[in-house]
């Protein structure tokens, strides 16, 4: 009987950062592949990304939706209640062997915990890794709760390690959302803007466009508005073209989808074009073809590195992690972003770095899960990195 | 302004070991104490230990009530979910400046999402252990969520460090349940066992008694009645007087307490007296005067070390626990832990071990609260102990 | 393709007044039986009648656990909360044509609401009826919200048609639970006391006894341990051998058990012998054999009509329900009590009533439910019997 | 002591019809006011209505959030199980008196189960009327949990009375939205449109203009979009300039908002302005100017017959709703919405009518609140209307 490996996906951003895990697993012999979704996946308000997915061949085995409406810290918590009161429904229905949960938003701590309570292993992609926000320590909560680690570097792998995980249940294998890149048709047909939809201007991409894609910082919660604003100002300076998205569903999101609403409605906003959500291959196109990305999210420092995107990091969200040569740092500030933008135009691309993986991630992860037995109670290892620390 | 300082405590053991920092807490001029009581602290099905608390002058700010009945993996992670609905609403009411959560049963972890997502430090006790049961987990988790940490023992506060967290929110006070230890009248009344109820036999003080209680092994699910049969029929062919305790809220407790009450209506258990609650000073004075405890909770570990009582610790659920000399283990079968507890009962008392602190935490604890201020973005922690982690 | 048919099963009363429609539905050609277990009918600490009625060959399609502990009037409506996230999720799966919920217990309302919501037709049983409690309040609404009603009585229906619902979808079928006893072998074997456990004295079934059934009355929350102390010592008094259950979960069952509790523990319970649970046809079969049954159940008005049971009604929760010869009223009032069940004993039984039917609710419900297609837009009807309240 | 009253607020609608209840309760000297802000009131994607409120002096005592993102079917049922988990703990922290809830929006009766649940009593205003969606069947599902009763008409308050309500407890003081209009300033200043935001053309006040505003139908979910494209249709083929609301949040909302979202990007919305959200005095104002009014509020039918606008009630929504001259229906038809619309262009306004209230409803209330105390234990009333159905 093949095991059944459920996989919990809940944003635009953990498909693509999932979608060659399903693939792999979908195709194994030995596995059978569940697929649940949730949070901001099905919200038509976030571009309902699980038609995509549908679409590509992954239809949901289950949808739940528990985000409460609002977006403060306190709505962020209850969602995840929420999500930990939906979720044990879902497993005692689908009966999973294992349970994936992808990266470090924050209702992947419900998959981690739901599953774990319920004796049922836990496998994490992205362990290791830092950041700012709640993610930071949402990722590593996660990890003390998994019992099979996929992390997408060797460093993350260390400290992986290091936090007293078992080095036999982790493995460096990659980012699988390097995958896609890797197996992407990168050339930007001319149809692109016109068949996804979103509001705004005409994009011309024989001209040079940013790509400016900007979350809240939960921890920095009350400060989203003047932050959006000054990367907005720094983008309108620039003159230049500029592909918008909404942000995450996230404390503080409210704020920045108004400091974005008011842009658009000011009429400075002539030559932007607002996206709700794309096809993960159409959005990697975009970060291949565009002359600069800024805001504050992962993709420009992960799939950033592989497709050599000149990003401007803003803030302190992505501060620490760990990256390429491709990215440059600027903080909330209108003049410091404009500027590091400019460099970077001028710089053009970058060179290709395989820092978060080849591109086989997905098939890899498949191979582990189908042979690794994790033990379902866990013990700090105390072996390899900690040796220091035991009694004699 | 007094930093308000809220704890919450969720059961008769989380209130024996948080009692000595609400005292050091509410006596401290700079804090302001305000108490949280939630879970089987407030059930009367489990003695209703909150009222023990309020009679000791900690009555609660806020009560919350959010286990759901049936006791199996899937209500445990629904009950955590729940309690995450009820969190943030108080946390929103009583502003705190900081969070205490007790320890590592699985509802903690609720109490250090809801404050961490909702940008309020957080202080947890107890952590750097290592046990069996999801506690494992959900200790390490929450070692990963909080932002001050008070573990009891050294080699606790090193693996807390080990862990990434940075060594100056590490602070090894010793555990306040020993607090209580160190400052309570240690001598059994004759009206101890008049004055708080339970059903079964009169207990002669002074014959040998046996202290039994034990609790289900979460990652074990599904096992609790034939464990605790074999306890009961070892502590039946011992012959001697027994104590006995039903067991905590946790998934499977309902087939340990199914165990107690077939025993109960069977009629052998004519020496046995069964408990509800007790305040928690009396309950260490009978574990300051029983022959032996046996069964698997912590008690017998921590607050057995410093009272040199003899106890058998049986299964997993206290595996690889740092210890004193006072502890035997046995598996769970019958023979094996009537021979252990003979062995107990043969060697009588044990010396004092100060292993888990010398009766100052709660005053420490309190004073450190008073003074730190941790950032409210946490970063894992390169330096002291994973220096080999990082790039050069 | 069958009409799926939903039953919310969701204590051992619902069970019993529920069964026989179970049967016919399950044996009907046209029509799927679908069962949602729920509520105390899944809890151990009720008896777990779950697997009475897996037993029985009626398996629960889906079990859900939102009872949250506490027994308080606030848990009771958190508890309708958390029914109305967990029945949608099963709703979603099974996909039922039509819902049928039970009664008037707190939780119904969640059963009413969400399948009306998610516009699935409603079917309600036992609308009409008056009594005390919230129960009051519960059944009324829940008529306001069904869509197809299935009254016991000849003026309950009339009742339902009087609050303004169609005449074409008000059934008066006669109540599920008299089915039971048409058909119930009464008999009282010499093993029932045997068979199904329960704590206490051995009742010799040769002699006369009482059984006492007393459950919270809601809406005087707070008086529950007084009032099961007044018909204890009732009971007590008349020196009769005692069957004696524990009360529902409803606001007030922990005042109400902790007085059995005390009881217990005192000792002066000698001649008692106490359950938590029993097949409903062992049930009928004791209130076919007793002396006198005494306290505020609703079975001693209903199925005891059936049986001629002589019956004491303690308090409001029966005040002013439709009843036949069976019962006599009583404050609570030790003395009252006494008085009124000595003359019931002196009584003895009464002559049959087929107030709430005549033994063929069940195949008359299943026969509408395969027949009737009623609208899922409801209208107040303005029809028959309210023509002056509509406009000239 | 006040005597506390608390009043749930949980739309834009809710506040315009409650207000001068808010504004009375506050100013009587024996009552003292406590609001509950909820729902869509509190969320900046319906233009955080609460905003207004507490300008106006209205500020919550309490705030909660228990909208679940998605509005189908299932999320409305499970928001209304969120309002339920958190409605009690609000009132326990608040413990008020007697708790008002407005007219019959979904999670309305989330606050009557709480309230009556938990023993506190429950007045509910615009019970008694009839009209299509789920919102028929929750009027009076909470007019059986009401303690108190409001109704806006005369033939209103005898409907509740002919449910079975005790006429004592009956109270037609017509509706308190009226109370605004007969103290409204109804002059439209130059500056309306430029104070309140929203998105689109500048409406010229000079010229005749629309007031366009329809919500989905629970009953009919799946035809929202095509529903609101057939308006739209109409709408935009009278050529008139055109104010456009978006809908309220119930199942199927995502549908009518899809339809004005895909309307507002195509460019053929060109005459259109789009408002999320206006204080209740300049809504009616608008009312008051408009040359129609076209969708399925029931504000076209309520204020619009003391205001005399021109309405165009399409579909089912308002079926059966008493009314006064001033509405025209049509079914969801281009056609007929076009040819109703321009025959009530073509009418004009309407004398105003009192059907709903003469403008003292608030104050009368507030008097009524202050003296009556209703028994907390319901009993269907046999007396004035359903005579005929008791025994004899």
């Amino acid at each position: 009987m093949p095991r059944k490996i459920c996989v919990v996906v809940a944003s635009r951003a953990n498909y693509a950062r999932i979608k060659s895990v399903l693939a792999a697993v979908q195709a194994h012999p030995e596995l059978e592949l569940q697929i649940v979704a949730g949070a901001s996946l099905v919200l038509e308000r976030f571009g309902n990304a699980v038609d995509v997915m549908t679409r590509d061949g992954f239809a949901p085995d289950a949808t739940i939706r528990f985000i409460i409406e609002g977006e403060t810290p306190a709505t962020m918590a209850k969602s995840t209640g929420l999500a930990l009161l939906e979720l044990p429904t879902v497993f005692e229905l689908l009966q999973p062997d294992l349970v994936v949960t992808v990266a470090d938003r924050f209702e992947t701590i419900a998959t981690a915990i739901a599953a774990a309570y319920m004796n049922i292993p836990v496998a994490h992609t992205q362990g290791g890794e830092v950041s700012g926000s709640i993610d930071e320590s949402v990722r590593h909560a996660v990890t003390k709760l998994a019992h099979l680690h996929f992390p997408a570097t060797e460093l993350s792998a260390r400290r992986v390690v290091g936090m007293g995980e078992d080095p036999a249940t982790v493995f460096n294998v990659g980012c699988p959302s390097i995958d896609l890149l890797a197996s992407a048709e990168l050339s930007l047909g001319e149809d692109t803007f016109a068949h996804f939809g979103g509001t705004g201007a005409t994009i011309d991409p024989e001209r040079p466009f940013v790509l400016m894609m900007q979350h809240p910082v939960t921890t920095e919660y009350g400060h989203g508005l003047e932050q959006i604003n000054a990367t907005i100002r720094a983008v309108t300076r620039t003159g230049l073209q500029a592909l918008v998205f909404w942000p995450n569903v996230d404390a503080g999101s409210e704020q920045v989808a108004k400091g974005l609403r008011l842009f658009r409605e000011t009429g400075e906003s002539g030559g932007c074009h607002f996206f709700r959500n794309l096809p993960p291959e159409v959005f990697v196109n975009l970060m291949a073809h565009c002359a600069c990305m800024v805001g504050n999210s992962s993709a420009a420092i992960r799939e950033g590195a592989f497709l050599g995107t000149p990003a401007v990091t803003v803030g302190t969200r992505q501060r620490n992690r760990e990256r390429a040569r491709n990215v440059l740092e600027a903080s909330h500030d209108a003049g410091a972003i404009e500027a590091a933008i400019r460099r970077q135009i001028e710089h053009g691309r970058y060179e290709r770095s395989t820092l978060f993986g080849d591109g086989r991630a997905g098939e890899q992860i498949a191979e582990i899960l189908a042979a690794e037995r994790p033990a379902i109670q866990k013990k700090l290892h105390p072996g390899s990195l900690l040796p220091e620390l035991e009694p004699a």
